[in-house]
């Protein structure tokens, strides 16, 4: 059998010996664990940046895979700490929504459940640093082949992230920014399906008050230095600049407004 | 047996090969071992942050793990290269006090050697990256068997940072900001040992000429945009901003004054 | 036999999900691969600076090892992809020069195959992200034991990146800045070989108009504050600033002219 891979997530940096403590905790726990970083670099407490990281990786991780993920600005208030199976995959982390898209995606039943049980975590359980004394010995358990039922007491009402809604017109859908990449792309709100129906007709997409023409299909099909709107690789409209940062030139980011139209 | 675990602190960044040179190096002479990036954004050539990471780390490690680390401002002169046993655990790098911190954790008895070795070194030896050179077939060797003792002769009088020494008066505790962390949190030489040293009485903390009240036991007990004092994950008396940075609210970062009072 | 490792290099950063899905398809093609980030920060579309930082690393990997570098500024063009095996190791990536560097460092025979075949490749194939959809399955594949030729037909023109050349007079050699390093050194065209053909001489380095004085062979053989020269460990030419930075310091970087010269 291959070894569990657990994937980690936080808005911890990469600076600070913070993930270097979770990983020497699961480590610990489950010796042949392998452990793969998705990102660290989630602004810090923003729940929405971490979910919709982990909803555009999960599909490509195998079955069996542990997700924990820490972004978790409630740590040490009342909110709950959760262990989560899904699609064949596994989630850990705070109960605060930042899970909830990527075990969203599977139209299998989910099983969530509550980490109440002190023989899976570190004594004492401070009050800080969760991602330390609670999550990553969770999914370390999980890791060694412990089930997720042992871990806590069933949960039938996870948090779930509401994202901004998505209106419908009679030849128009409008919808805002997500976030920004790297890149200076700006991922919005409306996804493959919701262009889809729309029909086949010509559309233009229209973000703030700067009119793009049609989605292309492939960055290098825009004009160099021109925006262009693409459904980019997680499935979501996306407005780039050739060769250049949208977010810069548009001088827009996460709530601008983004309508795609019929013409 | 589960394959050893090497891990890597640097102030090499992850932008640059060096990382990636040194990791080609392990896994050449220790096929099998497994390799953990605890920091490489250490601020360039500041043994005081790294040691500080690693002695946050280490004790969440397991026996036998091999800490590999280089923050080496004095590479191609004279201070010597080593290799110790400390507590159960291994560790590689310079002489200059990097590591000194985290093995000085340990009650056990340490051992000590100079990396003086041909055979256990790339040849030719550099004088201007000791890393891929000498620290990291050291720790290759380690993890693949070779014992301590075979790397080079004994050092009994290893190099060891000093702390800013805590002053204590009647009612108080004087101490200084050692780091910065991520979220701008001031880290302090205060232990939560050296707080437990002035009773139970009811405390203040002050910083600069600042005071904010008894350290609670949660970020989440602050309110909201203020700021508070906390033991924090590392055992040492944090000064934390709520839904903020505390080295920009108060503009103070390394150096700065810190007392604990009784009142 | 031990689990084949999978590098990584992009220019994705290490924010995005963008590494974790290539993560995600490899370990679900070959869940034994044991992967190794070389660098997610070369400069956005950089091909320059990923191929300079595959050249530095690759000669400290263990043959078998499989290097996937993805900087694509023309994907969704007609650029093609390829899979290389050069002195032992193997190389996956765009058509773009990206590859060259690593690869002409083998005098053995390499060996290009153009990533053709549609059983190994993600599908859809998109337009907008080939490192997920067809290099990192492409690297996967190989991992799990595919022979090279299988990928797709025989490829015999790579693309070659073409470095600035060094110009040679009597008594000088002159070259260029090719890059500026994490701690503002600038890293140039000339190698140890080109200094070489100017035989023993007393030796001069001039960058813009500043002259240096003959290369020293440790950093910390410079003056505190002061610039130098010196055959870096990568085996090219660097300005260095003694405790500080010679990007800075000089106001200089990619392009810059240096040249060394008899005295």
């Amino acid at each position: 059998m291959t070894a569990p891979i657990v994937t980690l997530t936080t808005d911890f940096g990469t600076r600070d010996p913070w993930v270097g403590i979770m990983k020497g905790v699961i480590l610990g726990i489950a010796p042949a664990a392998r452990l793969v970083d998705l990102s660290h670099e989630i602004a810090a407490q923003s729940i929405l940046e971490g979910a919709l990281c982990l909803e555009a990786v999960v599909g490509f991780f195998p079955r069996g895979t542990i997700h924990l993920a820490v972004v978790d600005p409630g740590v040490g208030s009342a909110r709950r700490a959760l262990a989560v199976r899904a699609g064949g995959q596994y989630y850990v982390g705070p109960d605060n929504g930042l899970l909830s898209l990527a075990f969203a995606r599977t139209s299998e039943a989910i099983l969530a459940v509550e980490l109440t049980r002190a023989e899976y975590r570190l004594s004492p359980l401070s009050r800080t640093f969760h991602g330390r004394d609670l999550f990553a010995p969770a999914a370390a358990h999980l890791a060694s082949g412990v089930p997720l039922e042992r871990l806590g007491a069933v949960v039938t009402d996870p948090v779930r992230l509401v994202l901004p809604v998505v209106q419908r017109g009679r030849d128009l859908i409008r919808g805002e920014v997500l976030g920004v990449d790297r890149f200076g792309n700006l991922v919005t709100s409306l996804t493959e399906e919701e262009l889809g129906s729309l029909g086949s007709s010509a559309l233009v997409v229209e973000i703030g008050d700067v009119r793009l023409g049609a989605p292309v299909s492939a960055y290098a099909d825009a004009s160099p230095s021109r925006l262009g709107a693409i459904v980019g690789s997680t499935g979501r409209l996306e407005i780039f600049a050739r060769d250049g940062s949208a977010h810069a030139t548009l001088g827009l980011g996460c709530g601008a407004p983004v309508v795609v139209r019929r013409v």
